[in-house]
């Protein structure tokens, strides 16, 4: 850790840049960029992250240590602006400001207009002319600090000026006078010190070391914690703090603050796409009480300062190379840049604005795919829509800011909580609220979507949810919501907790009822952009697929194979399980294969249907895996009703369904254990996945089938179950005078298998990663189970995230890397894949890009997702010749 | 692989020797060993192990290539021996035996008196002239060859000789004539004509290469497979066989033949301990048909050759330095030496032998330890005997031969296969059979003991019990066996299958009913042979234990602290359950805290009363590891009488079982997770801990408790917990002004825990490895599901052996080496212990000693088992100075 721990910003000098983001967070490090490139910034310095390390990780957490450089930099401040901290003649007032590495809307605390004491808002209503403007600022100070600093409810402050309002017979804060905000310090004063039995600091050196203090303090608590957990955020030092000179937007008409980004984030259309507030302070906009103007307005208001907006923008997406979130503050008509980052839009947007600004010559392609579009976003793009809009038009009940797009339906629930608890059961459910605030994050995450009644389209739900790219409609006035009652009305109208509702988040549409959805496609941009995905990406993605209905999805979402199809939901067909129900209660070889010939042919069709519409594309059928217990019914009435379609008796029947129940049936005779003991079920599979093989390939066609033996644990097992395969293989070979190449490998699925994959690829001529039931062994985790504890563990950060979603690296992982190695050292070409869920999940397929894997398999809705983090993956780690 | 296959021995030239076992199989390598010593040795040579591999690995199996090499040997032979193979003038007639490096008693075949045909026959009886003699040669080589190298069932020659008795009113062998003998010969080969469809080999080459061929072939015999199966004998490249020009001991009176032991096998007393037929061939002793005499009566029949057996035996123990199992024929009153090895005896034979050897200056105290008791001998000690033998004098209903000592209880089966299913099913089963033969060790493996009619101290089922320290009781004529009808007569009495029965193996008393049984001491030769092996072994040895009586027994058997105490376990009894299962029904904390509350006494009292027993050694303390619902009740009945107890509804009581019922319990909410979520529980425990230690501290005594975290996969979760117990611990101390030292540590027992073993140590100051849990996570096998495919699995060779009984090395074992390298090298002084049941299996705690772990720890009656283990892996594996 270096000794410097303040870097300054402005015109005269700038130590920072925009590559410092972990040392400066993302709002200092481009703090500093602008003052570099020109910008009109405010001068200011920023704490770095270090220094918050430095602060958690000492026993008696103080700034003490770097006072004297936090005083150099404040000295700096004033030598730019020529004001002084305190001084009622040239007072200097900052603001201050987290900023982490990574942006995390409304997590962070910021103090406004620190500086302020009775002599020096005197001495500024004074200068300035405007009592109450000076008035208000104390006001918001007080506020602000009480709330930030000490922990004194924000409630508490909006209570009085709600009571002022009422004495005076008025509605907006725009009215009160400057007598009014000077009494109303003074009641805030009062409900500061009721509150924490303390005078509010007046010296305002004071007040920044406490400011800056509670900053660092908030980079624990426990909503910034959650939304580091929901994002997946790990790995920071903790957050800068930001100190800069305060500009005013609520000096007058001539002022005004609003924000902006440089391009529409939900359609990602090249116009500024923003809002802004005439005399107000930046948190007016996004706190949602008064409702902003849209940019363009600004142009009829103040054309030079729109002009300039303009100028500035541009510049900002020629430097930053991908679309700005600004936030501005105009004082007497001077334009004034308070932040910048990067915007967060949907995944419709970014696609969109990746290829214009590909076609604007702004960025290559290669860039697009490295960092304009984040695998989430596709993510969004393959969400469903309306199967038929014009279906739902009679059931719209009301309609609000198209906030977020995307269709979402549910059930209504009113509180965060419960959105979790519903959840939780396996209920689908959209958040309904008055306005959302950063506590409901846990809420907005499990529902399917939210409304608000309140709040624009930068309003806390509209910002969070378009960054998850979650369906959200903001600012629909026309419901009253009435959290205690869990009910809301319109117009007559009441709906109740539980009541289904669907949104449509493009339009704004609030649509009564559960109406259908439809699965999106590739076309357009999305298409466009996926090739050039293809063009950069090393590592292959298949589908896990065994239907034909997910086969072709997975074709038309570019699938290159299946990765994965189990075979044991064929058995589950009506069709069938009576004749596999039959062959699992067989008592003799003799019956046992009497039963399985019966299924044979049904078997056959599914994987010539399977192999048709791959279409010459490789595919891994995986051998029989669950346990035969779960084939079996378990209530009396169908076993009653089994015995009699099977002529046995009910307690037979009844008796092998209990003798077949397992304590532990995740670890129990399953997988190739079944195969290893009953070699004429891995027979009759293996007999159906050649003959349709040998019939695909008298059409005239390719075929590429590869036979997996899954939960293997060591060589003995799969030389066994390889045996089986090839014998079958060459006995139906015979038969027909025709083969076909194939391939027998393994699921690496079993510690032990992963540790033993050296001599298991003698045997195997590909290993698929199960990482599913590897996770499960390696962690001791029963994923059907897992949820009595789980959760408790996420919260309590004993894990950083479910590993069951996100592959743990450190554990899981190096069973993997253990397996790579080996089965490579043993056998140099065979190929590596892996099936398990996480060959959907963007972090873990970046992982397994990087270990070398030949492949992922995913669900079908996903292989756009994994291709694009495998492009990444391959734009990181490996080299690629630009094209 | 070499290019020498063949290995001669005789008097003029010996190219063994009895280090080469691997090579030339034990027999043959002892064979040139007493040739190279001058022992009268008939000469032969020994076709080695690798040809055996060679012979099984090539695609045509066949001996083509070491013909000439074969050719070379048996020339050498006839040159020794001046005959000629084949050759009536002087004819030449060989042995050919199976000779792997470790024994196998009666497992691979034997051919006897090979070279014979009509012509070498007449030659034979005219040069001896004993017609008679020739043509029983004729007949036993037919019927051995027959048996062992075309399969023709033994009985069908055993059915004609039956036949020839009958027909002439004779019962004995030795009363059929030259003239019935060649009658015999003539319908043997009729016999073998049948059954084969060939003509037999009359060309003596021919026979040898087929009876060669045979002896490899038998190696894969089933039963050969399954005798190394239960005594886990793997590794071996196949079996030698040894070809040796016979001698005769059916030649007349003055021959004979016999086996004996250096020493007695039963007691150890050092007295020559065996048995020997006058005019018999080497078969009939082994076989029990007649009844040999003992050994001491050669002394008056033939004092020469008593003399001459007392001198070889002697040179041999001296020259083997162990006591050794001859085999023995004399021709025309001249001794010859037909095998040694080393004998096997049971474990009370074993200790006095190695405290005898070492008081004779035979051998040094390091060599006892090292060779002469092996762990599963102490096994055998640690064997329960009678409680009370007065008690069941009364119920004795026969005699039999004392042929294994120890103490049996069982119920009564007949067949081995019964006897396996019985076991199977958890009974104890006595094993009653007419007599034994090689097909029935499964079952007598499986059984307590067996009681056999005929045969006597060296039969089958002797030598194969005193093998496995098993129990058994050999002639005991008095029973009168039906096999048919399941079940035997002695005089009037009938015992059925199930009845059950009681042995006394020491003494030979067949007791009817169950006497109870009693555990044994180590007192004597034990107690001093133990003091030897403490001497120099390096591991420490602890004990499983956590109530008062195991703790006090494992003291006895000199455990050197616990290893694993399992608190659960002291929650189960009926003075705390209820408190316990209010615990687990509790809806708040403060509820669970306050039936907490109510089982601190009473875990206090266990934990004081555990550390008072272990008298200042150290106690490892498990916390609560097993789901809370196997505490609560599964019927409704008690489900009812619970919920009246605790004053709730049934319904309240039954959801709540429900609910806490899991899909995979082992992988589930267990181990640290319940401490984790519920704090309280781990706080209760450790105060009961804490204020235990502080309380027999205040007695002035030693105390060292060690708090150990279950089922730990991560730092975080250690980190967690640990932070617990020690802020418990410094309350308790702060409470008390008293403390005592203490050491957190964890268990490992999950892949991931080893895996992330050097984070862990940064928290843990010991480790305890679960092997239980980290075989069934590592394989994916659950312990209690196994049943369903493992015997299959092991019958089948997936697996070697069962890994919960014997440790995978190269899985399981791997993860414990990656977690000792890095656990030690962050915490370079950690202590590592194994306390999974492995802890008591010789080999896996020879692998322990050999990976450098400080202790095991195993239950109470396997402690001294284990000290052996570790002694002689330390004797192995590390330098030890002479003491």
């Amino acid at each position: 850790m270096g000794s410097k721990f303040v870097y300054r910003f402005g015109k005269s000098h700038t130590e920072g840049n925009k590559e410092m983001k972990q040392l400066l967070g993302g709002k200092g490090a481009n703090l500093a960029e602008m003052s570099r490139i020109g910008l009109p910034v405010p001068p200011g310095f920023t704490i770095s992250t270090e220094a918050c390390a430095r602060y958690h990780e000492a026993a008696n957490a103080s700034l003490a240590d770097i006072e004297p450089e936090i005083r150099n930099a404040l000295s700096f401040i004033e030598q730019e602006r020529n004001q002084v901290l305190g001084d009622p003649e040239r007072p200097l007032l900052v603001s201050v400001r987290s900023g982490a590495a990574i942006s995390m809307p409304g997590m962070m605390d910021t103090v406004l207009n620190l500086g302020l004491n009775p002599l020096v808002v005197e001495g500024l209503a004074k200068l300035t002319k405007n009592p109450r403007f000076a008035w208000d600022l104390y006001r918001r100070f007080i506020d602000m600090f009480g709330d930030v600093v000490m922990g004194v409810s924000h409630e508490h402050f909006e209570h009085a000026i709600h009571l002022k309002k009422q004495e005076k017979g008025i509605t907006e804060d725009t009215d009160l006078t400057a007598q009014d905000l000077e009494q109303l310090c003074r009641t805030y004063l009062e409900i500061y010190e009721q509150h924490t039995a303390k005078t509010f600091p007046h010296d305002p050196w004071e007040q920044l070391i406490a400011a800056i203090e509670a900053v660092f303090r908030s980079w624990d608590s426990d909503r910034a914690v959650k939304y580091r957990r929901i994002n997946h955020v790990f790995g920071l030092l903790g957050t800068a703090v930001n100190v800069q000179s305060m500009v005013y937007g609520n000096k007058g008409q001539t002022c005004g603050t609003g924000v902006l980004f440089t391009r529409n984030p939900s359609t990602g259309e090249n116009k500024l796409y923003g809002e802004f507030l005439i005399n107000a302070q930046g948190e007016d906009v996004v706190a949602g009480i008064r409702t902003p103007s849209p940019i363009d307005e600004l142009q009829g208001k103040m054309p030079k300062c729109h002009q300039q907006i303009l100028e500035v923008t541009k510049k900002l997406e020629r430097h930053y190379k991908t679309m700005q979130d600004i936030e501005f503050t105009i004082e007497d008509e001077e334009l004034f840049i308070l932040q910048t980052r990067t915007g967060k839009c949907n995944g419709a947007a970014a696609v969109r604005m990746a290829c214009e600004m590909v076609d604007e010559g702004l960025v290559e392609p290669k860039d697009a795919v490295r960092y304009l579009v984040e695998p989430d976003h596709l993510n969004q793009l393959l969400h469903p829509h309306f199967a038929d809009e014009d279906a739902y038009q009679a059931d719209i009940i009301a309609k609000g800011l198209p906030a977020s797009p995307g269709a979402a339906v549910g059930r209504i629930v009113f509180t965060s909580e419960e959105a979790e608890n519903w959840k939780a059961r396996g209920e689908k459910v959209i958040m309904v609220r008055v306005e959302t605030s950063p506590d409901d994050v846990g809420g907005m995450h499990a529902a399917q979507g939210i409304l608000t009644t309140r709040g624009g389209m930068t309003s806390h739900a509209a910002v969070v949810a378009r960054g998850w790219g979650k369906c959200c409609i903001s600012g629909c006035g026309d419901l009253e919501v009435d959290e205690h009652k869990r009910s809301f009305r319109i117009g007559n109208k009441e709906f109740k907790e539980g009541d289904w509702l669907s949104l449509n988040g493009s339009t704004g549409e609030v649509i009564q009822g559960a109406h259908s959805l439809k699965a999106p496609e590739i076309s357009g941009s999305f298409a466009r952009f996926m090739g050039w995905v293809d063009q950069f990406r090393k590592m292959g993605v298949r589908t896990n697929a065994e239907t034909p209905s997910d086969a072709k999805k997975s074709m038309e979402f570019g699938a290159e194979g299946i990765g994965l199809c189990r075979t044991e939901h064929m058995f589950f067909a009506a069709d069938r399980i009576l004749h596999f129900r039959e062959m699992i209660l067989s008592e003799s070889e003799e019956q046992r294969k009497a039963a399985l010939a019966l299924i044979l042919p049904y078997q056959r069709q599914d994987f010539f249907d399977l192999f048709k519409i791959m279409d010459g594309r490789p595919v891994n059928i995986r051998l029989l895996d669950p346990p035969l217990h779960e084939f079996l019914p378990k209530l009396e009435a169908d076993q009653r009703e089994l015995a009699k379609q099977l002529k046995m008796t009910y307690e037979a029947v009844h008796q092998a369904v209990e003798e077949l129940g397992e304590v532990n049936p995740m670890l129990g005779f399953r997988g190739c254990r079944l195969g290893i003991v009953y070699p004429e079920i891995t027979a009759m599979q293996t007999r159906a996945i050649f003959e349709a093989a040998l019939d695909i390939k008298a059409l005239g066609k390719a075929i590429h089938p590869e036979v997996m033996v899954p939960l293997v644990g060591g060589i003995t097992e799969l030389e066994h179950q390889a045996k089986v395969i090839r014998e079958t293989a060459q006995a139906v070979f015979a038969e027909r005078n025709e083969s076909v190449e194939f391939k027998v490998g393994t699921m690496i699925e079993i510690p032990r298998a992963a540790l033993r994959a050296g001599e298991i690829a003698k045997e195997a001529e590909y290993f698929s990663f199960g990482t599913n039931d590897l996770t499960q062994m390696t962690f001791g985790y029963s994923r059907d189970d897992v949820g009595k504890f789980l959760p408790h563990y996420i919260s309590g950060k004993i894990v950083p995230v479910d590993p069951f979603q996100v592959l743990d690296q450190d554990g899981v992982g190096e069973l993997v890397v253990i397996a790579v190695e080996r089965g490579r050292k043993i056998r140099p070409g065979i190929k590596l894949g892996v099936c398990g869920e996480h060959g959907g999940d963007p972090r873990s397929v970046k992982f397994f890009a990087k270990v070398g894997m030949d492949y992922v398999s995913c669900s079908p809705f996903r292989v756009p997702i994994a291709k694009l983090a495998a492009a990444q993956a391959a734009l990181e780690f490996f080299d690629i010749p630009e094209a």
